[in-house]
């Protein structure tokens, strides 16, 4: 079969806040190829996207995403590698095309999953896949008291595992943030994970990171995420050596299998968390779980929006047992839950599971979509080059 | 005095091919504060940097370029160090924001600088600009005689240094591609620079690369440019490793300083090529400059379109004598010509040098470039967020 048609379906709640919470839009992707649909989400800005995925030809190497896939043969993984060398190389100076190309190239594995009557993992060339332990992600509170009872929260909803980030950890002062940890941890209890997300905020400020390490060392934290910025490798490195206990983590920024292989390699992170939705896809996912495993570092998922893209990232080490931990989004908005009808739950373990349907397993309700459709146009020099389709009335 | 405006003009040549030549459109880039106007220039796809600066949020940190520009002060190089600070954080996960700012970043120096009456370079602390010796570059002919005569028309036009690339180097034998480098030293004679681009056509293959190594060598090239993808750096400081003699090159993929640094320090190229209209403009141009320095890199420009676009690419490293090589637009299509009515071009010596009017010191001529103009349109649920502007009459 051949790739006969991309669709974008750019969704969005009513109102977008200055939250860092990226399930408040959506860019939904449908592939059809042959009597196959397939479905994946770029976790990406929707116009930006779209924009790569239409604009004119700049040059040679400046290709619209488009087309290098548009009418080519879908019938094996193999196929799927070489869209993306052709994308790779034909839209080589085109910055946003890895996080376009990540949601078209989800939703060729789903098509081809479904074709192969094969879940994606077995593609991948996993036997079976493994369960996971679901971490919970959410935001600091405003006061170490009210991040205490978001743990307590967690614990009771069941989730073994939490992770808290951003609300202006690294901003004020490390005694502030040391209280914020020590309570995430009485929270959670002695026996859960903590886990802490910098979300950037130390830029490449390895000696105003290293002012945190006391604290998450006493508290017993499983990884310190994102201190930096995700190209900064010598920072990285160097935290990461002064820190022998708690862990780095970090890879959530990777467009590439290379840039994760050098946080690996380089930046020396013990944990190298990957989504889909911007690094291209499945395919260089899984690249760097092999990576990751030969060179004993943890992959872990990221993902923070709906449950289609929770399928797509835990496919690249669905099989890998060691690799036990994996983000869960604890709090989406009402959109990404309303994406698919159906949901990967933890069980009374904490414990997730992917599906056994072929393809990712998920189904896509379009008609619980409707409300959230904001049209897109663009047009150049008079010429229409993107309009809006129609949600589809059933998948 | 404040940012009161910024306008983007798409332009494009009538036709557009699959010639690995940038050359072929432009978004370039206006800004207004006060009574000052800056010009500067995007090396990168116009139709996708409009949307990113206009798209709308998608949550905290996937904002609207625009949103960290427009109304900001800009009286000071710090105030521009701040804005590109605020764009890093509030569109981290917007992939193309990079590209989008480095032409507006570009033009707010060129504001300052005909606010405070300094060129650039001075600006950026250097207290003289050196000459620079300019390196024509150009495509591989079809056979070697072709690539041969080119050479030849390059010395010929007065360069001491040409650099050959792309045209299926590295797609087919070694022994062709070593027939094609020896008859670009037969073309440029002994006393002149040679300098081979492999353009990422061996991806992460270091074995392949390794092949063309010996014909390289034997004909004293300078430099083996891009032979990876821009990321790749194990496979970098791995050939580096095998070419003692024959330097690697590379960084015009780079899209933040960080990025650049770890070609340096991971990569272990000799050479770092960054153009300033994809890296986020002057600024972390400068970073990489000051790096290059310490580490004892060559910085070099990447420019490959209009003089606005040299002008800018070189003043980064305006000031380091040592670092004595510039690329030129050798042949450039009439578009990148005609953006600006006075040009940078070399000497009896194959010298350049940087004009020393304020700010860039370069005329942007709008009334050329209305036949070049492309008008776009983009609307997202019902309402138009960007049209395009007119261009000015006159600067």
């Amino acid at each position: 079969m051949k790739i006969d048609a991309v669709d974008f379906f750019y969704l969005s709640m009513p109102t977008v806040t200055t939250d860092a919470d990226g399930s408040q839009d959506a860019l939904l992707v449908r592939v059809q190829a042959g009597p196959h649909i397939g479905w994946g989400e770029c976790e990406a800005s929707p116009l930006t996207c779209i924009a790569s995925y239409v604009t004119p030809m700049s040059h040679g190497a400046c290709r619209p995403v488009g087309e290098s896939v548009l009418g080519q043969p879908l019938n094996d993984p193999r196929d799927i590698a070489k869209i993306r060398v052709a994308v790779q190389f034909n839209s080589m100076d085109l910055l946003q095309a890895p996080h376009t190309f990540s949601g078209i190239e989800i939703a060729l594995w789903d098509a081809l999953g479904k074709a192969l009557s094969e879940p994606v993992y077995r593609l991948l060339g996993y036997k079976r896949c493994e369960p996971k332990l679901a971490y919970a992600s959410q935001l600091f509170g405003a006061t170490p008291e009210e991040t205490q009872a978001r743990a307590k929260a967690a614990r009771q909803a069941g989730f073994r595992a939490t992770k808290f980030g951003w609300a202006g950890y690294g901003e004020g002062s490390a005694a502030k943030d040391a209280a914020h940890v020590e309570a995430a941890r009485a929270g959670m209890g002695e026996d859960a994970h903590v886990l802490i997300d910098a979300g950037q905020i130390f830029a490449q400020d390895v000696a105003n990171a290293a002012l945190r390490l006391p604290a998450l060392e006493k508290a017993g934290v499983l990884w310190l995420e994102e201190p930096f910025l995700p190209d900064a490798l010598a920072a990285y490195a160097d935290l990461a050596r002064r820190s022998p206990k708690v862990k780095m983590a970090g890879g959530e920024g990777c467009h590439s299998s290379p840039m994760a292989f050098n946080l690996i390699d380089f930046g020396k992170v013990g944990f190298i968390q990957i989504d889909t939705g911007r690094i291209g896809g499945i395919g260089p996912a899984k690249e760097v779980a092999d990576h990751a495993v030969a060179k004993g570092v943890t992959f872990v998922n990221h993902t923070f929006t709906s449950h289609l893209a929770l399928s797509a990232s835990l496919q690249p080490y669905a099989g890998l047992a060691q690799h036990r931990i994996a983000e869960f989004p604890f709090a989406p908005r009402q959109l990404a839950l309303d994406i698919t009808s159906n949901h990967i739950m933890p069980d009374k373990d904490g414990l997730i599971r992917l599906p056994e349907a072929p393809g990712l397993g998920m189904t896509v309700n379009p008609s619980a979509l409707k409300p959230y459709l904001r049209d897109v146009e663009i047009a150049v020099a008079g010429k229409t080059l993107f309009r809006s389709a129609n949600l589809p009335a059933a998948v």
